[in-house]
This record gives C-alpha cells, structure tokens and sequence, in this order.
C-alpha cells in the first residue's frame, strides 16, 4: 500500500501545504493572511506551523515592518517533494490499486 | 474550504473504505482476508470497523462456516456516498482550489 505521510495527511496541515505549494520559488506568505484564510487561531496556526518546520517542510521567518512584527511563511523544495508523493500515495489508495479478489455474495 | 469527514480521513479507514467501495452491489469480503490484505492485527481492524460502523458506513455480518465463527464486511450507500464526497474535499484541497494571492517575495 502507499505510504501517507503523518506530518502532511493531518486536515489542517493537509490544506496548509495545499496553499504553500502554489507559490513560485522565493515567494512567502504573511502569517496573518494564511491564519485568515485558513480560518485558524494564532496559536492553532503556529503549532501546525511548527510540526511543519520541524519535519523540514516550512520555513517560518520573522522579520519587523514599521516597527511590527510580521511572520513570513515558505514552503523548502523538501516540503514540495513530500507534498507531492503525499498526493500521490493518496490517489493510488482512493483511486483503487488496491482491490478486493475474494469476495463473497 | 472542502470538508474532510474525520471518520474517513484516518489512514487506516482510508484504506479499508477505499478498499470495501470496491465491493459490487452486495458483496462482501472476509475479515481475515481483509485483516491480512491491510496488515493489521485482529483488534486494530475491528476497531476500525466499528467505527465505520458506528458512522453508517460498513456493515459486519458474523455468521458460521463449518461451526467456525466469520465475519463479513459490507460497505453502505451511505458509506459509498461519504467515501466519494471526502474523494472530491482531498481533490479540492490538494489540487489548489485554495490560492495564496498575497505573496510577498
């Protein structure tokens, strides 16, 4: 059977990466807007976040505009790779490699 | 944001319902063939079970062969119903329905 991935397959962090991997290589995205858009809490956000960093999926990078604290958030070519081979142990499962040959009626 | 049904989305129950919605129109598929086919021990299948069961979505059916006690596992339309709505939420998602539009680079 394929090998889904723990770190990714959890729902919330699912739809994180769904959207960190449509930006182009160098881009970021604002904590805050992802937190938006995910409907999420700051705190709800920042763990999925670190799990993800931790597993060397994301990258989070703190940074100050006008004196504010912003969080910048990327998606590593590691995290690009794992994402797609996570999508694609995901078909081979839901899309029916696996058949059952004995079967009663 | 497509909704994930947290009964299916589990990788174990994953596996079994993408397995079971593969069964026709009444069939059914033996627990020990299915327990071997998933490599899983005896407890962690029927737990699984149980809770598609709970959810309407599999059916078990203990009957005896020979005098020896076997279970038969079914899925329901409802089951088939929810397996293919979770399909379409995993698609959704990871298939970039979402988009990050406000990048910073």
């Amino acid at each position: 059977m394929a090998q889904l991935d723990n770190v990714i397959h959890q729902p919330v962090r699912l739809q994180i990466m769904s959207l960190l991997v449509t930006l182009d290589e160098g881009e970021q995205v604002n904590f805050t807007y992802l937190r938006k858009l995910l409907k999420l809490t700051d705190g709800n956000l920042g763990a999925h976040l670190s799990k993800l960093e931790n597993a060397g999926y994301a990258k989070m990078e703190k940074t100050f505009v006008a004196r504010k604290p912003r969080t910048y958030i990327s998606v590593t070519g590691r995290g690009r790779d794992a994402f797609e081979e996570h999508v694609a142990a995901l078909r081979e499962i839901t899309e029916g490699s696996g058949r059952v040959t004995d079967v009663e009626t």
